[in-house]
């Protein structure tokens, strides 16, 4: 409460608040918000609140480095001394973009990309591009095995007289289920002609349109949607370092993270005394803007000590601080050395960073980048805990990733059992209902007990995905077998 | 924010804030305050803290029409000059209230009830009458096959020798579960004599109370629970226009919208930055009062742009800006004409929308109907979006309709096969283990995927009950048909 | 809003807030801080928004009884004017405490107690220490039926080349799981020394931290971990007032008090007005400092009406308020006498408070001492609420417990069959699919359901763990028993 105490009261003794007045427009924006502040009030206020709106590159290039929310060294000298505006963005790069079209005199782009927002945050999109989330689309499909997943988790129906007939997911239907949040390749299929209060506007027609996910591919062939994160129009930070913004998509059951930090103690105190906290100071610094972590701190935020110096530097490869993938496919492993997973290659040829009994493939972080990254991860920790609370907790974190991997390697055993006994076929390995159990001990009950270890959620690694799951689904798993023996049986 | 900073400042400097003054109350109010400010010290102190509280007829009568948070255009002089005090809304149509007792020379009802609050909000209870709402009760009761779904899903058991034997839902379970949402009859069922600090008060008996259904049926034969939503006694539209309102009945695993909500886009920046909105201006003004929308902005608030101007007007039939009905019984179709839908026969002569293949009932909403709520919808999403954005929103919605009700038409053909088989017995449709799985596959999956489309909730359409759930709960019920064959079998 | 616009107003206008200064810190906190404001700048920084930071036990003592965080009547001399900082806790009983170590000329504890913290909390501590959160960890270790329930639920496997060979939870994950929320003992293992920046410590090694279970057993000996709800290092009173203190572990789908909380009435208006609401204010005025409760203001919390009056004292047994144990093992029954419930032996000698067909244990309170209770939480209700609703309401929670409970007992005659036909092994009650429907019935479904009677939570009381799935459960119980009768079969 106090910083925004001091706030208000300054504020209410007439002291200057500079950043809360606007930047210079340029006149190319001030002509599309001519129109576009009556067609899309709602767009063009939430801009208008965003820093895009107060700051020029020019002043964000006065600030002490730390202070940045912007990587470039330089700007080209016509974006230089204006708010970053709809033009500023929208009309960048337009040669690259497929989806550019003529709009009143102006070359226009439909999707602002990654690509276009490397012109003032260069680092950050660098970085990005070599993430797991940069390659979420190529990972699913350019992968065998999870393009077989999601085809048939997103299985659709024929309706035959003799009953119903599987066919796989749609394209419609894969890019609203995985690919919502991996993201969709969006493309242009043509060009469409619209009337607008008697006006006509030709606009360029997209496929794989509206999608946030934020693997997307656009039409200038980036990859990324920065919106995913930090949405449109006000690009908030306090947004993009509020759970709320990762649990869009990492949620239960296949990634509980959200839920599982909801449970934990930082959860708690976020939720319970957040709304004190400073959610856009940068750095940020512990114990002054915060006193309990959400998402970002420990995931990727520039996170500074009393003195102003840098704790963790600020990244936006999410996967930087993570030395083991506790999203096991189908057990936990070293981080990859690559964002774009898809390259992998297990022991026995197939897709994937481990072989189905548990060797990890190459293409792996190492040992010693593992630890690296273990002493980052704790040094945020230690901001508030003593070192040994870390490291015991970071060891218990092993113990459960190899007590919890077994559960998965037990229920692969059994899945082995149905194909070997042919009680179920492996030419799919997702679509069967002894398949669907196997998949869940790995992909949801598996996970989540992982990650509710990883941030010390109680409930979550015992009852709910926990461990009371992965021997239910077990239980039942050789339940099913046990009245299906080839010989003999039931 | 910064409205709200702006305010504090105001207040700071010394500035009036007139809407904070409590306004004259009635002598009948005083009379009530001055027993029942020390015993129900909290509901008192609820009721201080409302608009009620602070605003008279007349001052209401006094604002532009726009920002008037009452619809009648007169009130009786009694009422007019006074605060909505105690007796102002127990005291009233207490003639027609079974409900109604004497109290110290007051005849005061104990059930405010929509007919009563229809005094100054004639509009608001003329929509709402008119609603899928006002006839909850109902729609279940009235309706042969959601009456049998009632009993059936709260059953009990009598315990005996052999072993447990169900028996239908009592009175009090259906009251505690499918009518806790829909509503209660409340009844008078006698007069009750209570002894209160050594005086006695004679008061009417009630069933079916405490009951907050939203088409509850109240002991003036009104329909409704305004308090539903705008809970007693401030009455706050703070309270009801946050989705926490909708959430406590339009939940997983039926009706999922809250959930569906919370995993969006809308849901994020709301609950992210949602304290700095203004969730009492009348009108709202989209951009200014609020960034992102929650239930009630897109459900039935009236809107306004910049200028002022109404984007969308208010409503209290909440389905009068939706066009198709995607909570399908069993699939999905126009929305009903009237709110009574326990008056519909499908084709087949059953108390439904649809028949069980699909095919729509008379007195559903036609092509231009629909074609008209769906542009009054596409207005709202146009406040933020462009138009484009949004029809191919609606278009992805409209596919997803389609594949999502041939999953459930599949698993209408699997019971089918069970029914025909003998393997299950349909004189009751929701009882054996196969059939559970149908309703599930309308009742809960398929509805969830759907509400997680239109309202882009990335998981809701995958995993949780998503489109895993459809495959999974069709590929066990087929397991088990295939393992039940009338001809070999297991 | 009122009281928090005010405050700031008062801020504003320059008036003191003594509250806020710092009280002065004894030298021997100073030398503590020298060190560890840079080592672990967010915990220094937790503890200075702390109210322990800026209230000495003089100043405490200089309160009203009604307004003191502090129950002592007298404190040691030497702790009276000084704030209490690191030392006043980590000093406190080393002699009784095998985690103390030497530390720059201290001699310190690495784990602050209930005992400790008794020196200034003396009646909460012996509150607590009588309820069964005190016994957590020895009401499951110490009752051989739950201490199986933790080991089965936490089962791993051994991997053998003819399948998965289950083995008991391993001592690591039952402090993972059931022992999570629970307590784990934390025990001294050793010694270890740690190299700091050239500079070496010898500290404890323990075992079972970090844990912040409730019961958990510390190196002192005693039982608890206030830190379980008072958060370190600020311990704010509005934290454990919060209902995302209590929701760590009063979770879905075991005891969903918190989901049941946010579906309800109450905590839609506490999450949607909660914001304005004075969450520090001791003693707890109803209508003043809230509008809605929250779990603490219901089951422990001193609140007091406008006159300030208490309505009821506080407690820190937790259990103290309620009559009737919703949390059924396996049906409900009146409350423990005592809160080490591991004591407890039912007519058949089980370590059960009920017989497996429903009949009560010794040692249970009375129907004497279950109207008091009743009457006390009445008065709670009826602060907001007239008598008569209240109880309503209680009247329909008894009339649910009987009704729920039966699902239970019908749920227990069937795996009782299933035993005696030797479908299933009652060597261990909790292994086997059909004993796992078994307990899911009576610790997920019934008890969810029974919570959400006693809160008002529509849908879970419906069809998220409530009657659908009491009904569900049970019928797949009976179609497997079916299925698999001795005679004959399918």
């Amino acid at each position: 409460m106090h910083r925004s105490i001091v706030a208000l009261a300054l504020l209410a003794s007439g002291a200057p608040v500079a950043a809360q007045e606007p930047a210079p427009l340029s006149g190319d924006s001030e002509v599309c918000l001519s129109c576009h502040e009556g067609i899309q009030p709602g767009l063009v206020a939430d801009w208008r609140a965003s820093r895009h709106a107060r700051v020029t590159p020019a002043m964000a290039l006065g600030r002490p480095v730390l202070e940045r929310r912007f990587s470039a060294t330089d700007v080209p000298a016509e974006n230089r001394e204006s708010a970053v505006g709809c033009y500023e963005c929208h009309g960048l790069r337009t040669d690259q973009h497929r989806d550019h079209f003529e709009h009143y005199g102006y070359t226009i782009n439909v999707v602002v990309s990654p690509d276009d927002c490397r012109t003032c945050h260069p680092i950050e999109a660098e970085q990005f591009a070599g993430s797991k989330k940069a390659h979420a689309v190529d990972n699913l499909r350019l992968n065998p095995l999870f393009d077989s997943l999601v085809r048939t988790a997103g299985r659709g129906r024929e309706l035959t007289p003799e009953g119903p007939s599987p066919v796989p997911a749609s394209p419609h239907t894969q890019s609203q289920t995985c690919y919502s949040c991996h993201g969709t390749v969006v493309e242009v299929t043509g060009r469409r002609t619209i009337e607008r209060e008697g006006d006509t506007v030709e606009v360029p027609e997209l496929s794989g349109w509206p999608n946030m996910g934020v693997g997307r591919i656009n039409p200038d062939g980036s990859r990324g949607a920065c919106t995913a994160c930090h949405p449109r129009h006000s690009f908030d930070i306090a947004v993009a370092r509020q759970p709320h913004t990762c649990s869009q998509c990492h949620l239960e059951p296949d990634v509980p993270a959200w839920e599982v930090y909801r449970e934990s103690k930082h959860g708690n105190l976020a939720l319970s005394s957040g709304a004190s906290y400073d959610w856009t100071a940068v750095p940020w610094q512990v114990g002054r803007d915060f006193r309990a972590p959400s998402c970002a701190t420990c995931h990727n935020a520039l996170l500074t000590d009393a003195d102003g110096r840098p704790i963790v530097e600020r990244t936006h490869d999410f996967g930087a601080r993570l030395w083991v993938r506790l999203f096991g496919l189908p057990t936990s492993h070293p981080q990859p050395l690559s964002g774009a997973t898809h390259t992998l290659r297990n022991a026995d040829g197939q897709p994937l960073p481990v072989t189905l009994d548990g060797r990890g493939a190459e293409g792996l972080i190492d040992a010693a980048e593992q630890a690296r990254r273990r002493e980052t991860m704790t040094r945020v920790c230690a901001s508030c805990h003593s070192r040994r609370w870390a490291e015991n907790h970071f060891s218990d974190l092993d113990t459960t990733v190899a007590e919890v991997d077994r559960m998965v390697l037990a229920a692969t055993q059994r899945v082995r059992q149905a194909w070997e006994r042919r009680l179920a076929d492996p030419a799919n390995l997702f679509d069967e209902p002894i398949e669907i159990r196997w998949v869940s001990q790995w992909l949801f009950h598996a996970s989540t007990t992982k990650l509710a270890a990883a941030m010390m959620a109680p409930d979550y690694r015992t009852f709910k995905h926990g461990w009371w799951e992965l021997n239910r689904n077990l239980a039942e798993m050789e339940q099913w077998l046990a009245g299906h023996a080839p010989a003999g049986g039931e």
